[in-house]
């Protein structure tokens, strides 16, 4: 069989270890390339670059690996990859791992999750993962083990093109994790708790900090998942109709 | 009955055209707040601002409207507006007039919808509006009539908190428009052509351009309604879960 091309991108930049440990793990799958931002974007959502232009610079990972880092967002990595940086397209698309859990309604928030969401838009299989701390010294050997077997079954399953997964991983040692469950995006938001500081002039300026609440008691949720000590694999998709709305909302009148 | 509080942010900039003639409409029915970027976010989908501060400055837009120009995204925005600003929560969250549609894949790229989104997950009522061209100097008497119509519609229907509306406008007249349509988002993605250029140091950049190509033949998406003259009002949830996936998903051999 015909070796996979896997294309990986993040959102903590393209020095973080967290995509190391990713592209470590690919290398052993197939050819692999990597392009990502060049500096962390963390809670850019699925931005895009339309009012500047981007640049790319060639980055030397592994001896194997076509490295390259760009001035944009995760999104804009995708597309610039796909588009034109490796003229062909990949068969999988991988992103992560985030430093810092993208569950529940951060999966909104989360940058990586839209370079694997580009993906899918794009048509091509991918999956985010990310663990659930934001200490870049945090132990990735259990997140090895998960990627490895995602990896394989996204390739032998497989996962079909135009479909990405939310893969999060408890930070708990390999042997204490229980193994993996399929979830559902829980109900939840982050309260906004912003601190006011005032700068030497006496204006005021603003850090956004947040707390997360959890709405929902579902056990079949990524949160109740995770807290169980599994991997939560969430399957995702880009159309954002809620369609139980829909015929709620033509009863409305209409009439102009 | 009590008069509603009305947020209004966008991704235009609080200078532009359509969110003054939101901000007229609005007035209309309550207490209108206004808080909006201080400079265009467009493409800037559900980011948020979590590596730098944020500022915001007092805008004089109308005698009975309080305004204020934030340096962050229009998530920030309503973050902010609701968090800090206001000290209490609007009944209603309205976010354009975009100069430019947002349908079918550009839902998920879009900033105007990020705010009526954000203001879904604090759970309250919220609608984002989008006419199909994106001149400056458009006629904006067409949208300001189906502005006035959905305002009615989201406070006397009611729109229940936590759902969200993504209203676009055909760029015709009033009287050619046909009248309303709830729709589904339609299936489409943006076909990438960056145009590679050379920096006066011989350095590549790119400008990402992209063509839009509609994969859809439904008569029920909001791109079927446009094309027909009729304005599309898209339901829209902020839960991703491919819900349709998971029992497949559950078939995986997931033995780790």
């Amino acid at each position: 069989m015909k070796k996979p091309t896997i294309l990986i991108s993040n959102d903590d930049g393209i020095h973080a270890p967290g995509i190391l440990a990713l592209t470590e793990v690919a290398r052993e799958f197939g050819e692999v390339w990597v392009v990502a931002p060049d500096s962390p974007q963390s809670g850019m959502g699925h931005a895009i670059t339309v009012e500047t232009s981007l640049r790319v610079e060639k980055e030397h990972l592994f001896e194997d690996v076509v490295g390259y880092a760009c001035s944009g967002t995760p999104a804009d990595c995708v597309k610039l990859a796909t588009g034109v940086l490796m003229k062909k397209q990949p068969d999988l698309i991988l992103s992560g791992i985030n430093h810092g859990s993208n569950s529940s309604v951060s999966t909104i928030y989360s940058g990586t999750l839209s370079a694997a969401r580009e993906g899918a838009i794009q048509g091509i299989a991918a999956i985010g993962f990310s663990l659930t701390t934001f200490s870049h010294s945090a132990d990735l050997t259990a997140c090895k083990a998960v990627v490895r077997k995602m990896i394989q079954l996204a390739l032998s399953a497989p996962l079909p093109a135009g479909h990405y997964l939310n893969v999060n991983i408890p930070a708990i040692p390999l042997a204490d994790i229980k193994g993996f469950r399929v979830t559902r995006q829980a109900m939840g938001r982050w309260i906004e708790e912003f601190d006011e500081r005032k700068d030497p002039f006496g204006r005021p300026y603003y850090w956004l900090k947040g707390r997360f609440e959890l709405l929902d008691k579902g056990t079949d949720t990524d949160e109740h998942a995770l807290a169980e000590g599994y991997v939560s694999v969430t399957p995702l998709e880009f159309d954002m109709t809620d369609h139980h709305q829909l015929a709620h909302l033509n009863t409305w009148d209409w009439g102009f």
